[in-house]
């Protein structure tokens, strides 16, 4: 095996506002060995989420890849050769992973959340351990049943509804017996909202008026406000129309973390008090030792066809670099997988 | 009686940013008579709290006080004559009444939570029915304990913390086993609060350097914000110090009831998620039905010695616009009352 190619993709250069193909260098190497609690990986799938930005970005010192250094996301892969005490070969794992072909890793995530990597049961193909059983399902289930605490016919508005964690919300939200909109970027992903995950109404926000366009599909107002975005004028729209006790979720950034700033709070701030009104962040692993609840619900709203979990995914590792640039376009319905090997 | 004299304070333009004496007219006139369903009050204490500012802002049209109309606010007087099935003569009440010595009412609250009159109960005086017993008590008792949710050994900072709210806010605080800062306007507010109340620290907004002061103070972080004042570059220097499940109480905006705007959200926003941090309003009618419980345990602090309930007292209605005007300034030690007679 030791002859083997490795085939990997190293950072090339910090992102600017846009992902390029060129940020990232295509190399290849000798497969490494795994030292003492450590495992040698074959990767399978990799796993492209929004917050994946701040390992490249300057100033998350403690975080960041190094440039040259390998790029790391979540990932699937199988136990080759295993010299850690908790993993043996051919062990189907989820973990922080390279992009590349093999992997050594102590099982350690120093990805998001730290997560330690675990076995993904039996009964579940690899590529089902993200998506809504992955991490960001796990925002989406605590964000919406802990975070905003939904009540029955109540209203809920969430922002790239068509992403990994907003596909998620909003169905748990209509499982909850809310009337739910979505607001994604272009037409295709508001009708794909509708037609697939079932929501109650989508707005485009790259051409409509999305003010107006929530207070016409919710005239009663809103009551809870998904935010995986942190668009400024999206928010102060949603204030203005926040109903009394209304919950504003702020789970992801996703049009700031290419920006230098974070996005400032509502500019109607001020109406917390007569609304009653909260704010709250979001983070999974802030739950951790409740992901096998969560995961006990959403199998089994999957499996009895309650809930999709649907994923797109790009074949090749070639195609990562691809894969995180659409994250980043909001171009990904669903869940952005990549598909290393079979298995 | 009918020939007696009623002394009165009458809105004779809207306040500006500041509250000056001739923004109100002195007059005289007969007494009035109640009506079916009203009874006619002797008023013995004007209560002045920030909010009272809305009630004479244009804008507010349902509850602002027209030009020419006399002034409300919340006080407390004897009943007079009733006609009105709730109360009888000799009952001492606390309700929505003008700036005057006589009133009618029909005891509906016309003011801060349309909370409508009660009786005040025989073992206290009718002042002790404002301050840690009255409205701002509730906002602090509940902003507290039911919003803010301590935990014993966290860290607390209250911003006006001199005033009616926040040195009540402060205490209950202290009782709960925090570390609690206070901020206020002035170095005798802050000795005050050091002294008469027992805080553990206390910052000088207007002469020191708040952000540092409270980085020397609490090296830990601010697990606990309690703001009565929206003044935005607190804000935004708390929320820098903010630990990792942090809150932030907003209760008042008395920097901002005499703008034309409300203040911002915090500048550093998108960091709520990544420190599971929440932002809340309280509103203290909104828990009106919880009232009894929140005074029988605030009479029980007060009786045992561990509260006081501290207030600034002006003698004489002809002092109404100047012990406004005290609130608004921030110069106000502790609940600012007005008392107009004696029994």
């Amino acid at each position: 095996m030791a002859s083997e190619v490795n085939r990997r993709w190293l950072l090339a250069k910090r992102p600017g506002r846009q992902i390029r193909h060129d940020d990232f260098e295509w190399a290849e190497s000798s497969l490494p060995e795994p030292a003492e609690g450590q495992m040698l990986v074959r990767n399978l799938w990799i796993s492209l989420d929004p917050t994946l930005i701040l390992f490249t970005a300057e100033g998350m010192q403690e975080l960041a890849t190094p440039i040259g250094g390998v790029m790391h996301s979540l990932g699937a892969g199988r136990v080759v050769e295993s010299r850690h005490p908790g993993f043996v070969a051919g062990d189907v794992i989820q973990g922080w992973l390279g992009w590349e072909d093999y992997s050594v890793t102590d099982g350690l995530g120093s990805g998001p959340g730290d997560l330690p990597a675990f076995k993904i049961p039996n009964d579940l193909a690899p590529n089902q351990s993200f998506g809504a059983l992955g991490i960001t399902g796990m925002a989406a289930y605590f964000g919406v049943l802990d975070v905003a605490r939904p009540r029955p016919r109540e209203t809920f508005v969430v922002t790239s509804a068509a992403g990994g964690v907003g596909s998620v919300a909003g169905q748990i939200a209509k499982l909850q017996g809310l009337r739910v909109i979505g607001i994604a970027s272009g037409r295709s992903r508001c009708d794909w909202v509708l037609r697939e995950l079932g929501f109650d109404g989508a707005i485009d926000r790259q051409t409509e008026d999305v003010g107006k366009r929530m207070s016409e599909l919710l005239p009663e107002g809103i009551d809870i406000f998904f935010d995986n975005s942190g668009l400024a004028p999206i928010l102060d729209a949603v204030f203005d129309q926040l109903r009394p006790r209304g919950r504003v979720v702020l789970c992801g950034l996703s049009s700031w973390y290419l920006e230098d700033a974070t996005p400032p709070g509502p500019k109607n701030y001020g109406s917390i008090i007569m609304k009653s009104a909260r704010i709250e962040g979001v983070l999974a692993r802030e739950y951790a030792d409740r992901f096998p609840e969560a995961r006990a619900a959403l199998s089994g709203w999957i499996a009895s066809g309650r809930m999709k979990s649907p994923e797109d995914v790009l074949v090749g590792l070639e195609k990562a670099p691809t894969a995180l640039a659409r994250v980043f376009e909001g171009a990904n319905l669903g869940k952005q997988l990549v598909k290393i090997a079979d298995v």
